[in-house]
């Protein structure tokens, strides 16, 4: 059996005993009930992903899956292609977003060649890539169905790597010009939704490049063809190598049961793709901001998710990863450090039906 | 003069050398033009507020005004009056909500008895108070018009004692039984709004509490005819002490050039206030979190704000200050340590013009 199917076989429901006694200890601590909101959420769906009630990140890793575009020479994307491997080695330089945001959370980076069209100048890059950037989507496939297979385990491998490294929470995050276009494509194949509703302006497109981005992806879809319900052929026909990428990093973190963090649009629709391969997935994810770009609300629609920050970001990297796994933090410091009422020693007499309780 | 008329003259504007210097450095650092979005706005307010581009916190507080409310005895509320002193006393024996997300991001309490009806038993609490709990707004006052400003006041006395401390980081929370009835009828007041469009159910009221919680505040206002022009008239007449102390923070944080934090509906409420008595106040304040109570929205039109954060919290206590202190941290971060262009060295022959720039 390939790596991907049995990675998809592994992946099990969030333990249900262990939510149950993670909401019970919710509903005691001393506050009125519900009152710490999707901070709550956090916490009982950590628990069940874990199995214990109180739970605690020791070692973090924002994985950041960087690939070049085909699509790259239609033109109308804001940024030039040499952007990609030039990020990539700063990412570990530490002057980045994410770079500075993961210090300043105590996540590692662990960045991810997964198709950059040029070699970068790094030791610190783990290059797992089976192509120098993707095929023009609007002259055919991204790429072959294998490629995208071999491109999804070599996310899942990654995750093989951070679990047996200890790490026990990851984000995931991403860096490639072109690459909003077809996370837009994908998006708009896998949910049906129109390519207007769900393209936006990325980096920067001013009005024609956008009219042109869309036009591309229209042209991809109409000449590719890509088959809804499958979503390794939809990757494959018009996603990219970085898409895939992150598509096995939230599979092998469900897999491996690590809580594991959507950063913004591009990383929500590779969630989306792990979703489609095992819906079960989803429970492992925690979504961080609400994107600047458009298609983000469709993504979370579809996924049932609700981002934590809105900062209107849309810088990409896994930067909301960084700001989102503080607040994991915050709702584990909750759950184990708050009193309960019975801890807090408060007379059952002096409460008991004057606070709000079940 | 008084402490708050002077305190209302000291106020000024932000430092525009400081605000154009910041932004000029945020469209060079290596990303995409404002794609940090509202990161960005913080560290240049940040700016404008200290007269720095580059600030770091190295001493926060989040001050917690406490306080009892007449309006109790209507017997609406979904907690009992006692849990006001209870939880105040808790606050600083690390087991509350606000503790626990307080010793997270490194931040000190600073609680202040404003008007509890009965005496709390903690040497940890400031006294300030002119009254042991507000009269019911339903039968008259909630108190005379001094005791709202010497309560104004005693907020920005608090301000002066932290300033003199070293703080250079304040959260603005609250804890007081009533205290989101109060809130909505002052709210309702300054800004023409329906009683009906700004009450929610605070700690957990049920249909039958939230119609009484309406009709208490619809009576307070026909009886009390509070005057919208005059923000100290309508604090004195449906508001609470702990409004007023928590406006006299903001007030206080203004004067003294600190960045003060928003917590969630009661505290943009007096923010809301301190704005009225002086526009430019909202300059120094930075809105942590949407608030699930409905009036939330409302009062940060207003201000014209948006928050940082959207969980559903509705616990109050300061605790999504807490919260919001690491999103302010970051933000500093990102525009004290990452790179530029210049300084990543990167080629001007290898980005300019391609990576989207003004």
């Amino acid at each position: 059996m390939s790596l991907l199917s049995q990675t998809l076989n592994q992946i099990k429901p969030l333990d249900k005993a262990a939510v149950s006694a993670a909401k019970q200890r919710l509903d005691n601590l001393i506050k009125p009930i519900g009152s710490l909101g999707r901070l709550e959420e956090i916490a009982w769906r950590w628990a069940g992903i874990t199995g214990n009630i109180k739970n605690k990140s020791v070692k973090k890793s924002i994985v950041i899956m960087c690939a070049d575009n085909g699509l790259y020479e239609e033109g109308f994307c804001a940024a030039g292609q040499e952007v990609t491997a030039q990020q990539t080695a700063n990412f570990s330089r530490g002057i980045c977003g994410v770079s500075v945001l993961a210090r300043q959370t105590g996540a590692a980076l662990t960045v991810v060649d997964i198709g950059i069209k040029t070699q970068v100048d790094s030791r610190e890059v783990i290059v797992k890539k089976l192509m120098n950037g993707t095929n023009n989507i609007r002259k055919g496939p991204a790429m072959t169905r294998l490629c995208a297979i071999r491109s999804i385990e070599a996310g899942i491998e990654i995750t093989d790597m951070l679990a047996a490294d200890g790490v026990d929470m990851i984000g995931v995050g991403e860096m490639g010009i072109g690459n909003t276009t077809t996370s837009a494509a994908v998006l708009s194949v896998l949910t049906g939704s129109s390519v207007e509703a769900v393209t936006g302006r990325g980096a920067g497109a001013d009005n024609m490049q956008l009219e042109q981005k869309k036009r591309t992806i229209k042209d991809a879809i109409a000449l590719n063809q890509p088959v809804s319900e499958d979503v390794v052929d939809v990757l494959s026909k018009v996603g990219g190598l970085d898409i895939c990428g992150m598509c096995g990093v939230f599979l092998g973190a469900a897999k491996h049961r690590i809580p594991v963090l959507i950063d913004g649009f591009i990383s929500a629709v590779a969630a989306l793709c792990a979703y489609e391969l095992n819906s079960d997935a989803v429970n492992f994810m925690f979504p961080s901001h609400g994107s600047y770009e458009i298609g983000m609300k469709t993504a979370m629609e579809r996924l049932g998710l609700k981002p934590m920050l809105d900062l209107d970001m849309r810088l990409g990297e896994g930067s909301g990863c960084a700001l989102g796994m503080q607040i994991m933090d915050a709702a584990a410091a909750l759950m184990n450090d708050m009193a309960t009422f019975q801890e807090a020693m408060v007379t059952k007499e002096g409460l008991e039906g004057k606070w709000p309780q079940n």
